[in-house]
């Protein structure tokens, strides 16, 4: 009997993941379908499918020939390190696949659906009633999810490990505590002085002109059209379904163009990512994302370290003049600076500056933990967030649309991922940090000249080629020679701060 | 022992037959996809991803559980009709399906995409060529296709049979000659005539005008925009994902006033079927169409005998004059009655006069049979067919575009779908003959005014409501006394241009 070829071996691993991917990536164009073109009568049939495709691509993926596969091509030595790679992080999926039966994937697909329909009805009727049993429900499951794929310390550890592997709460905690006082007396410094004016985002600026723009930043920092496309959604996000064909998507408030603009650059961050993945590693790890946090901090690079730049500012004002002479005539680049940097609590995330939005998060941190540990019951949601915001921002939320509504993650099952916000602006402060330096600092003035893509070929050539080779740890040491370090951040906080603030 | 209660396999078939469904339509959603959104470098990878899905399909109706089970059901007699008539269809296609190789199937899907793009890219480059080679391999595997699905005369009777159970080439030849003559006299009789005006359709209409108008007459007619949505795309189609997600797309010439029309409310005809299908049989027989024919026989009857009726334009040129002051001011009902149905030799089916309509049919009939059996090779489609439209209608085809690459049909190795176009008229004609008798010929007006749907009304209680219970020829032995009788359609058609061309 002669033993089968590591080539073929690994040619039947590869086929049987391109056709699991084929099923997922059905299942997340029927999701992108539902949050953007979905007629409403449509709901509850389109659950029960994406709820099927979940089953399908499970059952696939925990078929024990792929184990046996798997395991055999684990113990051969004549595979390359992106092979082995693959096969290695495919395993590890494998294994935690097999934790869950599918009937549990299966109900846990259905609740999410009708979660997710509960939220948009709540946010609808702008009250968290409608959304409490769904989601209490929900969060059931995710308990049962964390006890299955197992944890040492902390039940929300095995889902914060799920988006970002070896985070844990240990490890968030010490994080929130390192960054607290700082971003605090930064507040304070702020506060103390006098402060900027932002009145002229909140004008009327017509949908259209908005949009127009909005797809000209995009394609300026290099996100190809042909391969992706921008609809309008509830909530902005962004999802792949190859990295020829990722889409985002974004909102559009007519009375501030704040609200836009960085959402879409936000989203943009994320695609250039996803399109950035190699296309012949479709279905595999190394075709995928490092993780979570290291997909914010594509996002918050660009958003934060791009868009809120002078440079930015320098670059777009004269063209947003253009599409808007009467709102902005007579706003100088500075002022438009100060403007879209202001410091300012304020209700909702998605549009805080960056300094309050890690508060934004720490809130949601400790509301998600509390409801993974028990200590918090889906019923008090709005309470303890309302008196979250109070204690942090000193706000009184007014409704829940503008509080514990405000986010999709929680409707989608996302238990885990807000923290990666936060781990991703400090991973992006880092990794920009180091993008400058290597360019002697001349970068950011190159980024916004079309010809020269510099910091996206930067980022092509240090964090998109390795797909999930590296944790995010592992990644952040191979570009900056050093873990997570918060000072690049609050660094770069401070100094913008002192520029805009003059302390 | 105790034996399963019928309760319980019948529940369990249910199931089972949902779940395929659900992948079957999640396939329909990425096809729809496809041709409204899809980002131009995705096409490959979705080609791949919707043939993932159908072998998924195939592999769980193929299931030998399923065949089991489908045995015991209708071996059981306490079955109520309707479940007797599910479990008989499912057998049948269960058995239909068992045919076919997984791999067979994959394969078809695969080609099938290959020459859906190959078709979009020679429609670009205005060239048959492009499209020749993915179309030839395409025909290689429909005949396989047909030698798998078996045959008693003609191999094209196997898809025909797939279409419209029970057609072949014979009943084909048969009702095409039957009517040759009597519409060629007719078609004698009118360009004997002094010819009618319809320039005033070929001046400019702004997109947006026109999309809104088409917008309103299918919610008059009564399309749920709740439970469905219109969308641009090349060549209009309607696909349904379930009875409340029914989706058409139409296209817009801003040259060409009636191609968004007609369209329109054909697809519309089609989209009301969908709607018009029993929620609780999702999945199951009873929840599908009748028949291609069948479904034909609605979208005719709602574009000809109500959309190019007198009634319509009596309703409706008021309102097209509110849209279009300018380009229709001068225009009376008559006039524009007579202009929407001028008989013309034209290039393109959709936009075809309802007499010269059956020509178009006919030559795609006749090219389709020669491919099948093989007496016609796919590079010489392009000569047959121009030499055809010369032999029916005196008509030079200038390019492809305007011949063999106007219809997306064979691209999506649709071989077997044409004949349904003229079939489905003729239904049409014969169902809306009884409707009109059932009305003591009443209705036509009662249908236009928005309290009173009576004509849909009819069709849900004499059509939709059944599903899959009857065959093209039982449902019009059930409507009207007799099966498919050519009179209706030619004695509508005499009297509809003894009006207008007053012989």
């Amino acid at each position: 009997m002669t033993q089968v070829s590591t080539e073929n071996l690994y040619a039947q691993y590869k086929e049987r993941m391109r056709r699991i991917a084929d099923v997922r990536y059905a299942s997340a164009v029927l999701q992108w379908d539902q949050e953007t073109y979905l007629p409403s009568k449509g709901a509850s049939f389109r659950g029960q499918q994406i709820a099927s495709l979940s089953e399908v691509a499970h059952q696939q993926f925990t078929d024990l020939n792929l184990g046996t596969l798997l395991e055999e091509l684990s113990s051969r030595n004549n595979l390359n390190s992106f092979q082995k790679c693959n096969v290695e992080r495919s395993r590890e999926d494998y294994l935690k696949q097999q934790k869950f039966s599918t009937g549990f994937v299966r109900k846990l697909a259905e609740t999410t659906q009708k979660s997710f329909h509960s939220w948009i009805a709540a946010r609808a009727q702008n009250n968290f009633k409608p959304f409490q049993d769904d989601l209490s429900n929900l969060i059931e499951l995710k308990k049962e999810e964390a006890a299955l794929l197992g944890y040492s310390n902390h039940p929300y550890d095995a889902l914060l490990n799920d988006h970002d592997k070896g985070s844990t709460t240990q490890l968030l905690d010490g994080l929130f505590d390192s960054i607290r006082n700082p971003l605090r007396e930064l507040f304070d410094r702020i506060m103390a002085r006098p402060q900027v004016k932002d009145d002229f985002l909140f004008q009327f600026f017509p949908k259209q002109l908005q949009w127009d723009f909005g797809l000209e930043v995009l394609r300026d920092i290099g996100y190809d059209f042909e391969a992706g496309r921008q609809d309008l959604a509830e909530h902005p996000f962004t999802t792949s379904f190859n990295c020829k064909d990722v889409r985002l998507t974004t909102r559009i408030d007519e009375n501030n163009l704040g609200s836009m603009i960085w959402s879409c650059i936000h989203e943009g961050g994320h695609a250039l990512y996803e399109q950035g993945l190699s296309e012949s590693a479709y279905g595999l790890p190394m075709g995928e994302a490092a993780s979570y946090s290291i997909h914010e901090s594509q996002s918050r690079l660009w958003e934060n370290h791009i868009g809120r730049s002078l440079q930015f500012c320098e670059k777009y004002l004269p063209r947003l003049q253009q599409s808007f002479p009467q709102q902005l005539e007579n706003i100088s680049v500075i002022d438009f600076y100060k403007g879209i940097n202001k410091v300012q609590p304020s209700f909702i995330r998605t549009e805080a500056d960056e300094l309050t939005y890690h508060f934004h998060v720490l809130i949601r941190y400790e509301i998600e933990k509390g409801l993974i540990e028990g200590s918090i019951q889906t019923k008090d949601i709005p309470a303890y967030w309302n008196e979250l915001y109070y204690t942090y921002l000193k706000l009184k939320i007014p409704d829940d649309r503008s509080g514990c509504l405000q986010d999709v993650h929680w409707s989608h099952g996302s238990f885990g991922y807000f923290p990666t916000y936060t781990q991703g602006s400090f991973y992006g402060a880092q990794f920009h940090a180091s993008a400058l330096k290597e360019k002697n600092n001349k970068n950011e003035k190159q980024i916004w000249n079309e010809d020269n893509k510099a910091l996206l070929k930067w980022l092509h050539k240090e964090v998109y080629e390795y797909g999930r080779m590296y944790t995010s740890e592992e990644l952040c040491l191979k570009i900056s020679g050093e873990t997570l370090n918060t000072k690049y951040l609050l660094d770069y906080l401070l100094a913008k701060y002192d520029n805009i603030y003059q302390f």
